[in-house]
Protein backbone atom coordinates (compact mmCIF):
# COMPACT_ATOMS: atom_id res chain seq x y z
CA UNK A 1 0.00 0.00 0.00
CA UNK A 2 1.22 3.31 -1.53
CA UNK A 3 0.84 5.88 2.00
CA UNK A 4 -0.77 8.81 0.71
CA UNK A 5 -0.10 12.82 0.29
CA UNK A 6 -0.87 15.16 2.74
CA UNK A 7 -1.70 18.65 1.73
CA UNK A 8 -2.59 21.75 3.74
CA UNK A 9 -4.28 25.10 3.17
CA UNK A 10 -2.92 28.53 4.87
CA UNK A 11 -3.85 31.61 4.57
CA UNK A 12 -5.14 34.31 6.93
CA UNK A 13 -8.96 35.27 7.53
CA UNK A 14 -10.86 36.12 4.02
CA UNK A 15 -8.91 34.29 1.54
CA UNK A 16 -11.14 31.90 0.26
CA UNK A 17 -9.40 28.78 2.11
CA UNK A 18 -12.82 27.03 2.38
CA UNK A 19 -14.20 27.09 -1.39
CA UNK A 20 -10.94 26.11 -2.47
CA UNK A 21 -10.31 23.31 -0.22
CA UNK A 22 -13.67 22.29 -1.19
CA UNK A 23 -13.25 22.27 -5.00
CA UNK A 24 -9.28 20.49 -4.27
CA UNK A 25 -10.56 17.82 -2.84
CA UNK A 26 -13.28 17.66 -5.52
CA UNK A 27 -10.87 17.35 -8.07
CA UNK A 28 -8.73 14.83 -6.23
CA UNK A 29 -11.92 12.41 -6.10
CA UNK A 30 -13.14 13.13 -9.83
CA UNK A 31 -9.14 11.21 -10.00
CA UNK A 32 -10.36 8.21 -8.10
CA UNK A 33 -8.32 9.33 -4.75
CA UNK A 34 -10.04 8.67 -1.34
CA UNK A 35 -9.45 11.67 0.23
CA UNK A 36 -10.05 12.84 4.52
CA UNK A 37 -10.44 16.32 5.16
CA UNK A 38 -9.72 17.71 8.73
CA UNK A 39 -9.32 21.15 10.75
CA UNK A 40 -7.72 22.68 13.43
CA UNK A 41 -8.51 23.06 16.05
CA UNK A 42 -10.43 19.62 16.57
CA UNK A 43 -10.79 16.72 14.24
CA UNK A 44 -11.00 14.44 17.61
CA UNK A 45 -13.20 13.64 20.63
CA UNK A 46 -10.85 15.38 22.47
CA UNK A 47 -9.46 18.06 19.53
CA UNK A 48 -13.30 19.27 19.84
CA UNK A 49 -13.24 19.76 23.58
CA UNK A 50 -9.98 22.21 22.99
CA UNK A 51 -11.25 23.44 19.80
CA UNK A 52 -14.23 24.67 22.04
CA UNK A 53 -12.34 26.22 24.58
CA UNK A 54 -9.93 28.35 22.37
CA UNK A 55 -13.02 29.18 20.90
CA UNK A 56 -16.24 29.79 21.93
CA UNK A 57 -15.62 29.44 26.27
CA UNK A 58 -15.82 32.09 27.95
CA UNK A 59 -12.80 31.63 30.43
CA UNK A 60 -10.94 32.20 26.84
CA UNK A 61 -10.45 35.74 27.01
CA UNK A 62 -8.40 35.02 29.74
CA UNK A 63 -5.85 32.86 28.21
CA UNK A 64 -2.13 33.53 27.99
CA UNK A 65 -0.62 33.68 24.59
CA UNK A 66 1.22 30.40 25.76
CA UNK A 67 -1.27 28.35 26.83
CA UNK A 68 -2.89 29.13 23.32
CA UNK A 69 -0.54 27.97 21.81
CA UNK A 70 -0.21 24.11 24.11
CA UNK A 71 -3.83 24.03 23.49
CA UNK A 72 -3.64 23.86 19.65
CA UNK A 73 -0.69 22.16 20.31
CA UNK A 74 -2.50 19.40 21.96
CA UNK A 75 -5.52 18.95 19.59
CA UNK A 76 -2.74 18.72 16.38
CA UNK A 77 -0.72 15.80 18.69
CA UNK A 78 -4.07 13.77 18.91
CA UNK A 79 -5.53 14.64 15.47
CA UNK A 80 -2.40 13.59 13.29
CA UNK A 81 -1.73 10.10 15.57
CA UNK A 82 -4.69 8.73 15.71
CA UNK A 83 -6.73 10.79 12.34
CA UNK A 84 -4.17 11.85 10.06
CA UNK A 85 -1.43 9.16 10.43
CA UNK A 86 -3.55 6.34 9.80
CA UNK A 87 -5.62 7.23 6.72
CA UNK A 88 -2.18 7.89 4.79
CA UNK A 89 -0.67 4.36 6.21
CA UNK A 90 -3.74 3.39 4.72
CA UNK A 91 -3.42 4.82 1.50
CA UNK A 92 -5.78 7.53 1.72
CA UNK A 93 -4.51 11.38 0.88
CA UNK A 94 -5.58 13.93 3.71
CA UNK A 95 -6.31 17.50 3.04
CA UNK A 96 -5.91 19.61 6.03
CA UNK A 97 -7.34 23.11 6.53
CA UNK A 98 -4.75 24.62 8.55
CA UNK A 99 -2.03 22.58 10.33
CA UNK A 100 1.52 23.87 12.06
CA UNK A 101 2.21 26.68 9.84
CA UNK A 102 -0.91 28.50 11.23
CA UNK A 103 0.80 28.21 14.82
CA UNK A 104 3.89 29.31 13.63
CA UNK A 105 2.20 32.67 12.33
CA UNK A 106 -1.21 33.82 14.35
CA UNK A 107 0.99 32.34 18.15
CA UNK A 108 4.66 32.95 17.23
CA UNK A 109 4.63 35.95 14.88
CA UNK A 110 1.33 37.25 15.46
CA UNK A 111 1.44 37.10 19.15
CA UNK A 112 5.02 38.27 19.27
CA UNK A 113 6.17 34.75 20.87
CA UNK A 114 9.67 32.94 20.56
CA UNK A 115 8.88 31.86 16.99
CA UNK A 116 11.88 28.81 17.64
CA UNK A 117 10.01 27.91 20.64
CA UNK A 118 7.11 27.96 18.78
CA UNK A 119 8.72 25.76 15.69
CA UNK A 120 10.05 22.95 18.62
CA UNK A 121 6.89 22.68 20.20
CA UNK A 122 5.34 22.47 16.58
CA UNK A 123 7.60 19.58 15.63
CA UNK A 124 7.03 17.72 19.06
CA UNK A 125 3.34 17.78 18.38
CA UNK A 126 3.20 16.29 14.93
CA UNK A 127 6.57 14.06 15.32
CA UNK A 128 7.53 12.53 11.60
CA UNK A 129 4.17 13.89 9.88
CA UNK A 130 4.93 16.77 8.17
CA UNK A 131 2.81 17.85 4.52
CA UNK A 132 4.25 17.32 1.46
CA UNK A 133 2.70 20.27 -0.41
CA UNK A 134 1.14 23.29 1.95
CA UNK A 135 -1.07 26.12 -0.42
CA UNK A 136 -0.86 28.90 1.09
CA UNK A 137 -3.47 31.48 -0.22
CA UNK A 138 -2.09 35.01 0.04
CA UNK A 139 -4.20 37.73 0.23
CA UNK A 140 -4.10 41.66 1.42
CA UNK A 141 -5.05 42.27 4.29
CA UNK A 142 -7.91 44.68 4.28
CA UNK A 143 -9.50 42.57 1.47
CA UNK A 144 -9.54 39.74 3.50
CA UNK A 145 -10.55 41.11 6.50
CA UNK A 146 -13.95 43.04 4.61
CA UNK A 147 -14.49 39.42 2.96
CA UNK A 148 -14.37 37.79 6.20
CA UNK A 149 -16.64 40.28 7.39
CA UNK A 150 -19.30 40.00 4.76
CA UNK A 151 -19.09 36.61 4.82
CA UNK A 152 -19.88 35.80 8.44
CA UNK A 153 -21.95 38.83 9.24
CA UNK A 154 -21.21 40.28 13.14
CA UNK A 155 -19.95 37.30 14.56
CA UNK A 156 -16.63 36.96 14.92
CA UNK A 157 -14.54 34.60 17.06
CA UNK A 158 -11.67 35.27 19.60
CA UNK A 159 -9.18 35.22 16.51
CA UNK A 160 -11.27 37.28 14.14
CA UNK A 161 -11.37 40.16 16.60
CA UNK A 162 -7.64 40.85 16.58
CA UNK A 163 -6.41 44.13 15.53
CA UNK A 164 -5.26 44.60 11.71
CA UNK A 165 -1.82 45.09 12.85
CA UNK A 166 -1.82 41.33 14.29
CA UNK A 167 -3.37 40.14 11.01
CA UNK A 168 -0.76 41.99 8.43
CA UNK A 169 2.08 40.66 10.59
CA UNK A 170 0.37 36.95 10.00
CA UNK A 171 0.49 37.80 6.62
CA UNK A 172 4.48 38.41 6.65
CA UNK A 173 4.77 35.46 8.50
CA UNK A 174 3.01 33.02 6.12
CA UNK A 175 5.03 34.95 3.17
CA UNK A 176 8.52 34.41 5.39
CA UNK A 177 7.42 30.78 6.09
CA UNK A 178 7.29 30.18 1.95
CA UNK A 179 10.96 31.65 1.87
CA UNK A 180 11.92 29.40 3.80
CA UNK A 181 10.49 26.43 2.93
CA UNK A 182 10.18 26.69 -0.62
CA UNK A 183 10.02 23.54 -1.77
CA UNK A 184 6.98 22.55 0.53
CA UNK A 185 4.91 25.67 0.49
CA UNK A 186 3.42 27.12 -2.69
CA UNK A 187 2.44 30.79 -2.85
CA UNK A 188 -1.52 31.43 -4.46
CA UNK A 189 -2.61 34.48 -5.20
CA UNK A 190 -5.77 34.87 -3.59
CA UNK A 191 -6.71 38.53 -4.85
CA UNK A 192 -7.72 37.47 -8.06
CA UNK A 193 -11.26 35.70 -8.46
CA UNK A 194 -12.31 32.65 -7.36
CA UNK A 195 -12.20 30.40 -10.67
CA UNK A 196 -8.79 32.17 -11.49
CA UNK A 197 -7.59 30.72 -7.69
CA UNK A 198 -8.56 27.36 -8.41
CA UNK A 199 -6.81 27.22 -11.60
CA UNK A 200 -3.60 28.28 -9.98
CA UNK A 201 -4.05 25.49 -7.10
CA UNK A 202 -4.87 23.38 -9.79
CA UNK A 203 -2.22 24.34 -12.16
CA UNK A 204 0.84 24.22 -8.73
CA UNK A 205 -0.74 20.84 -7.96
CA UNK A 206 -0.03 19.27 -11.25
CA UNK A 207 3.64 20.90 -11.07
CA UNK A 208 4.25 19.72 -7.50
CA UNK A 209 2.58 16.21 -7.23
CA UNK A 210 0.31 15.54 -10.24
CA UNK A 211 2.64 12.96 -11.79
CA UNK A 212 1.42 11.02 -8.69
CA UNK A 213 -2.37 11.05 -10.17
CA UNK A 214 -1.81 10.75 -14.17
CA UNK B 1 8.19 45.14 48.37
CA UNK B 2 10.44 41.73 48.35
CA UNK B 3 9.26 38.96 45.95
CA UNK B 4 7.82 35.83 47.72
CA UNK B 5 9.47 32.55 47.73
CA UNK B 6 8.32 29.82 45.08
CA UNK B 7 8.29 26.19 46.69
CA UNK B 8 7.46 22.99 45.19
CA UNK B 9 6.52 19.60 46.50
CA UNK B 10 7.16 16.40 44.25
CA UNK B 11 7.06 13.02 44.28
CA UNK B 12 5.16 9.52 43.30
CA UNK B 13 1.82 8.54 44.68
CA UNK B 14 1.20 7.59 48.18
CA UNK B 15 4.56 9.58 49.15
CA UNK B 16 2.39 11.70 51.54
CA UNK B 17 2.24 15.26 50.01
CA UNK B 18 -0.87 16.30 50.76
CA UNK B 19 -0.45 15.98 54.66
CA UNK B 20 3.08 17.34 54.23
CA UNK B 21 1.94 20.39 52.09
CA UNK B 22 -0.71 20.86 54.88
CA UNK B 23 1.87 21.38 57.84
CA UNK B 24 4.31 23.37 55.81
CA UNK B 25 2.05 25.85 54.93
CA UNK B 26 0.57 25.84 58.42
CA UNK B 27 4.33 26.28 59.48
CA UNK B 28 4.84 29.01 57.36
CA UNK B 29 1.85 30.94 58.15
CA UNK B 30 2.78 30.65 62.14
CA UNK B 31 5.57 32.98 61.17
CA UNK B 32 3.33 35.30 59.60
CA UNK B 33 3.60 34.85 55.94
CA UNK B 34 1.01 35.31 53.56
CA UNK B 35 0.75 31.77 51.66
CA UNK B 36 -1.11 30.67 48.31
CA UNK B 37 -1.57 27.04 47.42
CA UNK B 38 -1.75 26.06 43.90
CA UNK B 39 -1.93 22.24 42.52
CA UNK B 40 -1.33 20.76 38.87
CA UNK B 41 -3.34 20.69 36.74
CA UNK B 42 -5.92 22.97 37.37
CA UNK B 43 -6.03 26.19 39.78
CA UNK B 44 -7.48 28.48 36.88
CA UNK B 45 -10.78 28.38 35.24
CA UNK B 46 -9.09 26.59 31.72
CA UNK B 47 -6.93 24.68 34.02
CA UNK B 48 -9.84 23.11 35.55
CA UNK B 49 -11.12 22.15 32.71
CA UNK B 50 -7.69 20.73 31.22
CA UNK B 51 -7.95 19.14 34.53
CA UNK B 52 -11.20 17.56 34.53
CA UNK B 53 -10.32 16.38 30.37
CA UNK B 54 -7.07 14.82 31.74
CA UNK B 55 -8.21 12.83 35.09
CA UNK B 56 -12.06 12.41 34.30
CA UNK B 57 -13.40 12.85 30.49
CA UNK B 58 -13.89 9.43 28.60
CA UNK B 59 -12.50 10.86 25.61
CA UNK B 60 -9.51 10.78 27.82
CA UNK B 61 -8.69 7.22 27.37
CA UNK B 62 -7.88 8.14 23.93
CA UNK B 63 -4.98 10.69 24.78
CA UNK B 64 -1.82 10.57 22.90
CA UNK B 65 1.13 11.01 25.42
CA UNK B 66 2.19 13.71 23.35
CA UNK B 67 -1.25 15.63 23.61
CA UNK B 68 -1.18 14.79 27.53
CA UNK B 69 1.90 16.38 28.26
CA UNK B 70 0.97 19.36 25.92
CA UNK B 71 -2.57 20.04 27.47
CA UNK B 72 -0.27 19.64 30.85
CA UNK B 73 1.98 22.27 29.63
CA UNK B 74 -0.30 24.46 29.17
CA UNK B 75 -2.49 24.49 32.30
CA UNK B 76 0.81 25.41 33.55
CA UNK B 77 1.59 28.42 31.66
CA UNK B 78 -1.93 29.76 32.49
CA UNK B 79 -1.60 29.20 35.98
CA UNK B 80 1.60 30.76 35.99
CA UNK B 81 0.47 33.84 34.49
CA UNK B 82 -2.56 34.22 36.11
CA UNK B 83 -2.16 32.82 39.86
CA UNK B 84 1.79 32.19 41.13
CA UNK B 85 3.85 35.43 39.13
CA UNK B 86 0.85 37.88 40.68
CA UNK B 87 1.10 36.69 44.00
CA UNK B 88 4.91 35.83 44.03
CA UNK B 89 5.28 39.69 43.10
CA UNK B 90 2.81 40.42 45.66
CA UNK B 91 5.05 38.86 48.42
CA UNK B 92 3.32 36.13 48.55
CA UNK B 93 5.05 32.65 49.51
CA UNK B 94 3.27 30.20 46.91
CA UNK B 95 3.33 26.50 47.88
CA UNK B 96 2.51 24.20 44.84
CA UNK B 97 1.29 20.52 44.93
CA UNK B 98 3.51 19.09 41.56
CA UNK B 99 5.18 21.81 38.85
CA UNK B 100 6.96 20.89 35.84
CA UNK B 101 9.19 18.37 37.72
CA UNK B 102 5.71 15.93 37.70
CA UNK B 103 6.25 16.90 33.33
CA UNK B 104 9.76 15.98 33.05
CA UNK B 105 9.35 12.66 34.96
CA UNK B 106 5.59 11.09 34.33
CA UNK B 107 5.08 12.53 30.65
CA UNK B 108 8.72 12.17 30.04
CA UNK B 109 10.51 9.71 31.44
CA UNK B 110 7.77 7.62 32.32
CA UNK B 111 6.23 7.58 29.26
CA UNK B 112 9.65 7.31 27.19
CA UNK B 113 8.83 11.03 25.31
CA UNK B 114 12.13 12.94 24.49
CA UNK B 115 13.45 14.35 27.58
CA UNK B 116 14.95 17.02 26.33
CA UNK B 117 11.81 17.98 24.12
CA UNK B 118 9.74 17.90 27.35
CA UNK B 119 12.04 20.71 29.58
CA UNK B 120 12.05 22.66 26.21
CA UNK B 121 8.08 22.48 26.72
CA UNK B 122 8.88 23.15 30.50
CA UNK B 123 10.55 26.04 30.30
CA UNK B 124 8.44 27.57 27.10
CA UNK B 125 5.42 26.95 29.88
CA UNK B 126 6.84 28.69 33.10
CA UNK B 127 8.78 31.23 31.44
CA UNK B 128 11.46 32.83 34.24
CA UNK B 129 9.36 31.37 37.26
CA UNK B 130 11.50 29.02 38.24
CA UNK B 131 10.63 27.52 42.16
CA UNK B 132 13.53 28.55 44.32
CA UNK B 133 12.88 25.32 46.31
CA UNK B 134 11.38 22.11 45.53
CA UNK B 135 10.78 19.44 48.57
CA UNK B 136 11.09 15.69 46.64
CA UNK B 137 9.46 12.93 48.78
CA UNK B 138 10.98 9.95 47.61
CA UNK B 139 9.68 6.29 48.53
CA UNK B 140 10.01 2.89 47.39
CA UNK B 141 7.31 2.27 45.06
CA UNK B 142 5.78 -0.65 46.48
CA UNK B 143 4.83 0.97 49.47
CA UNK B 144 3.72 4.42 47.65
CA UNK B 145 1.34 1.86 46.14
CA UNK B 146 -0.09 0.21 48.86
CA UNK B 147 -0.48 3.57 50.60
CA UNK B 148 -2.45 5.38 47.86
CA UNK B 149 -4.50 2.33 46.99
CA UNK B 150 -5.71 2.39 51.29
CA UNK B 151 -5.81 6.06 51.21
CA UNK B 152 -8.13 6.52 48.09
CA UNK B 153 -9.94 2.92 48.18
CA UNK B 154 -10.78 1.44 44.71
CA UNK B 155 -11.09 5.11 43.14
CA UNK B 156 -8.42 5.27 40.78
CA UNK B 157 -7.95 7.75 38.21
CA UNK B 158 -6.43 7.62 34.81
CA UNK B 159 -2.44 8.51 36.18
CA UNK B 160 -2.99 6.17 39.07
CA UNK B 161 -3.95 2.66 36.98
CA UNK B 162 -0.47 2.23 35.23
CA UNK B 163 1.65 -0.38 35.63
CA UNK B 164 4.55 -0.45 38.52
CA UNK B 165 7.65 -0.13 36.09
CA UNK B 166 5.90 3.34 35.28
CA UNK B 167 6.30 4.10 38.91
CA UNK B 168 9.63 3.19 38.93
CA UNK B 169 10.94 5.26 36.22
CA UNK B 170 9.21 8.38 37.60
CA UNK B 171 10.81 7.27 40.88
CA UNK B 172 14.49 6.83 39.02
CA UNK B 173 13.45 10.26 37.11
CA UNK B 174 12.86 12.44 39.96
CA UNK B 175 16.33 11.28 41.62
CA UNK B 176 18.33 11.99 38.06
CA UNK B 177 17.07 15.76 38.34
CA UNK B 178 17.59 15.85 42.03
CA UNK B 179 21.49 14.49 40.83
CA UNK B 180 21.06 17.33 37.89
CA UNK B 181 19.72 20.29 40.15
CA UNK B 182 20.84 19.65 43.74
CA UNK B 183 20.71 23.59 44.33
CA UNK B 184 17.02 23.81 43.62
CA UNK B 185 15.84 20.04 44.77
CA UNK B 186 16.17 18.45 48.12
CA UNK B 187 15.40 15.02 48.71
CA UNK B 188 13.00 13.89 51.90
CA UNK B 189 13.58 10.24 53.07
CA UNK B 190 9.11 9.40 53.06
CA UNK B 191 9.43 5.98 53.89
CA UNK B 192 10.00 7.57 57.55
CA UNK B 193 6.78 8.37 59.92
CA UNK B 194 4.74 11.27 59.12
CA UNK B 195 5.81 13.51 61.71
CA UNK B 196 9.66 12.31 60.93
CA UNK B 197 8.93 13.47 57.67
CA UNK B 198 7.62 16.97 58.60
CA UNK B 199 10.88 17.26 60.49
CA UNK B 200 13.21 16.61 58.09
CA UNK B 201 11.47 18.92 55.70
CA UNK B 202 11.49 21.95 58.33
CA UNK B 203 15.32 20.93 59.09
CA UNK B 204 15.78 21.19 55.10
CA UNK B 205 13.53 24.39 55.18
CA UNK B 206 15.44 25.93 57.68
CA UNK B 207 19.17 25.40 55.95
CA UNK B 208 17.86 26.27 52.79
CA UNK B 209 15.34 29.49 52.86
CA UNK B 210 15.16 29.65 56.41
CA UNK B 211 17.36 33.08 57.46
CA UNK B 212 14.93 34.73 55.25
CA UNK B 213 11.95 34.17 57.71
CA UNK B 214 13.88 33.90 61.04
Amino acid sequence: MQRGKFITFEGSEGCGKSTQIQRFVAMLESKGIEVLQTREPGGTPVGEKIRHLLQFDADAADLTDESELLLFAASRAQLVRKVIQPALEAGKWVVADRFFDSTTVYQGVGRGLDVSSVKQINAFAVGSTEPDLTLLLDLDVSIGHSRAVEASGEVEDRMESNPMEFFESVRQGYLQLAKESPERIAVIDASASIDEVTEEINSMFSERLGALTS
